[in-house]
């Protein structure tokens, strides 16, 4: 189980299942969800581990390690995709986990520590507008409240789970024990451009950056374009092309930090009116959260300075915040180890982008490894990898697995 | 007829005649045009002037000069109005001009000049997506191929004519002898707020400002807003950004140079998404073609550049153009005289909308008199004048009148 080929096969079998006909998307506790966890429970027992599905429906395979109480460490990434998915973002990881331990299960070889492989059961959060409610539940931080969610369809959070063949009422039942683990290490496409800028295949993260989402509205006065003069006009999409160029300057200058504006709206939105009011997202991220929050009040006064100095109103107003994580210096250290005996430079760099391994550091150590994706494209069909890439990245797994086996060894004389 | 009350009784009376239950919607050829020309027919008859209308269905009224063979002088605006339109664009200038010949009438005045009050049948072009239909055909420079343009409910123009009572096959007829014109003088509403500004009732026009309107794409790489870096960036609204900045800077460094974004499109639109693609608008208006040229040039080559330096594809693309317009400088400085007397300070400023008067110009001299409107709104129901300003507005082109008589007859002896 070192061909790529296999792995491939294996993400491109996942992709077939999907619950639209013509593209892939797999929300939670769809039936498509129900066939793609019994395909990938195959592998797993395949692979030597006792299946078992949660209360909320994730999929784990346990690989006993050398004795009955061994503690366990997590190898896993998540089964559903957003709409009109890439084939790789989350699959891969599984696919990839479950290939490392068929490694040890053919070569017959139990290390000091079990190893469970998860399949998180939602991660994008499509179907209820949440996010990482597998890993969530696994990690014993599941909030209640979301049962009582609805879908597109009004079907309630509840209901899907036990249509699904899960339990609502007992979630609690799915967190597992902080105690019993030694981490949890996830493979995952970059899902950016930095490693293929790079001309490498493989990173590891440092942290799963901290994120403010904030939304902004400037207001003028909407006037005739003809009879305006420029020193009389309250150009609220002026106002707002102002605050793009300033967050667009504050990111470039500081290391790291990225803001976004990926919505704007002006009204009324006539050729000949001038921009009256102009709505804009504002994407902010680093992996520092002190810096991201510097960077938050600095845009915040900014939009306050450009409102009085045109005579306009502004409103900032932040609507979700998240901490960043810090991934696990020890299990990186060693993934980078792997890392340097198949590649020249070990690179590590933040993850933009949020993952199951950001919930699961909350209760133990978490490590992810990034593989090079075309074009950093993703949430899309055209996501992309190399399968020469797939394959470095299963013998780095499985260098990893020895080289943690061996150091578990020295740290508790086993 | 001096009492500004009954002007504004009548821009009331006429603002009850609508084609919507709820607000002032009137468009060519409509049952409230109609209703609206029979009322102000009444008013032309009310003083003494002999009514027809004209193939397109413009409103005339003939107020005889000393002599059958005397030159007319017209005055006059258009009735039609934008949708849920204010009440005093358009139609405050057919009311004024209809007052003017009325106090002559009352007081037995007869001039060299004929007058003739023209109230156009459609200037704002809402029904055929055009502009100036009734001063076009007027003019004589109605394009017949607008015969065959269909209105939303897929009526053709020409039938919407004949419906009215007009006739399409004879358009031409409309068209008045140019020869026989002394000139066109308009009283409007600025809609702008430079009279308001300037703390001014009434100024005059020095042109019609030309107009461009261009279409401006940028196209560069949607990305993940978390996980690209701001140095591997494509972003096309910050490319579009940096271009509204350099619009509105230039025109601010260009006296009477006036340039809007009214609308802006950034896709693929998600909070958490880098915009591939912006689509912009632009609108710049100059009373000096040549600048308006340069800056259009100008703004072309940046948009290029901003392309160019972000490596990103631009297309700038020209939808529409419209040249200047300049008022008569012997009508406008008439009007100057008669201003001067009820204001201290006669304002000459351009307009930056279009009117009837920039068709009127290429037949006769043309001249307009602005008159002040609150905060400068049009085409909205918000739209205000205050009654000492149309009563300064009625006493001006009383003035002029009898200004124009006597210029009139020194030079023509008469």
């Amino acid at each position: 189980m070192n061909d790529p080929k296999e792995i491939m096969r294996r993400v491109n079998a996942l992709a077939k299942i999907s619950e639209e006909a013509d593209r892939l998307t797999r929300t939670f506790t769809s039936p498509a969800m129900r066939q793609a966890n019994q395909l990938a429970a195959g592998w797993l027992r395949q692979a030597g581990m006792k299946v078992r599905r949660d209360a909320i429906g994730n999929l784990i395979g346990h690989y006993a390690g050398e004795n009955p109480r061994s503690k366990i460490l997590l190898l896993g990434s998540h089964l559903d995709t957003v709409r009109d998915a890439g084939k790789f973002d989350g699959p891969l990881g599984v696919v990839l986990a479950i290939a490392c331990v068929e490694n040890l299960h053919r070569r017959k070889i139990r290390l000091p520590f079990a190893i469970e492989v998860v399949a998180f059961a939602d991660e994008e959060g499509v179907r209820y507008q949440t996010a990482y409610l597998g890993s969530k539940a696994f990690a014993g931080c599941f909030d209640p409240k979301d049962l009582r969610r609805k879908d597109a369809g009004g079907i309630s959070m509840a209901s899907a789970i036990e249509n699904f063949g899960g339990d609502a009422a007992k979630i609690k039942s799915a967190a597992t024990d902080p105690k019993q683990l030694i981490g949890y290490v996830e493979a995952h496409i970059e899902q950016g451009p930095v490693l293929e800028e790079k001309n490498l295949a493989l990173g590891t993260v440092t942290a799963i950056a901290g994120q403010t989402r904030a939304k902004i509205i400037f207001k003028g006065r909407a006037g005739h374009a003809g009879t305006t003069p420029m020193d009389l006009r309250k150009d609220a999409l002026c106002a707002a092309a102002e605050l793009i160029m300033a967050a667009e300057n504050l990111a470039r200058k500081t290391d790291g930090l990225v803001a976004t504006v990926g919505q704007i709206h002006a009204g009324p939105g006539a050729v000949n009116v001038i921009p009256g009011e102009a709505h804009l997202s504002l994407d902010v991220r680093h992996v520092k959260d002190s810096t991201r929050h510097a960077a938050l009040q600095r845009l915040g006064q900014t939009a306050l300075k450009i409102a009085r100095k045109r005579g306009l109103k502004s409103h900032f107003e932040i609507v979700h915040e998240a901490s960043s994580v810090a991934c696990s210096t020890t299990l990186s250290g060693l993934l980078g180890k792997a890392i340097l005996r198949r590649q020249k430079k070990w690179l590590q760099l933040p993850s933009g982008a949020g993952h199951d391994a950001a919930v699961m550091a909350k209760i133990c150590p978490a490590a992810m490894l990034f593989i090079r994706c075309k074009e950093g494209v993703s949430h899309h069909p055209s996501e992309s990898v190399k399968a020469a890439d797939v394959k470095l990245a299963l013998g780095v797994m499985n260098d990893f697995l020895q080289m943690a086996a061996e150091k578990y060894r020295q740290i508790h004389g086993v």
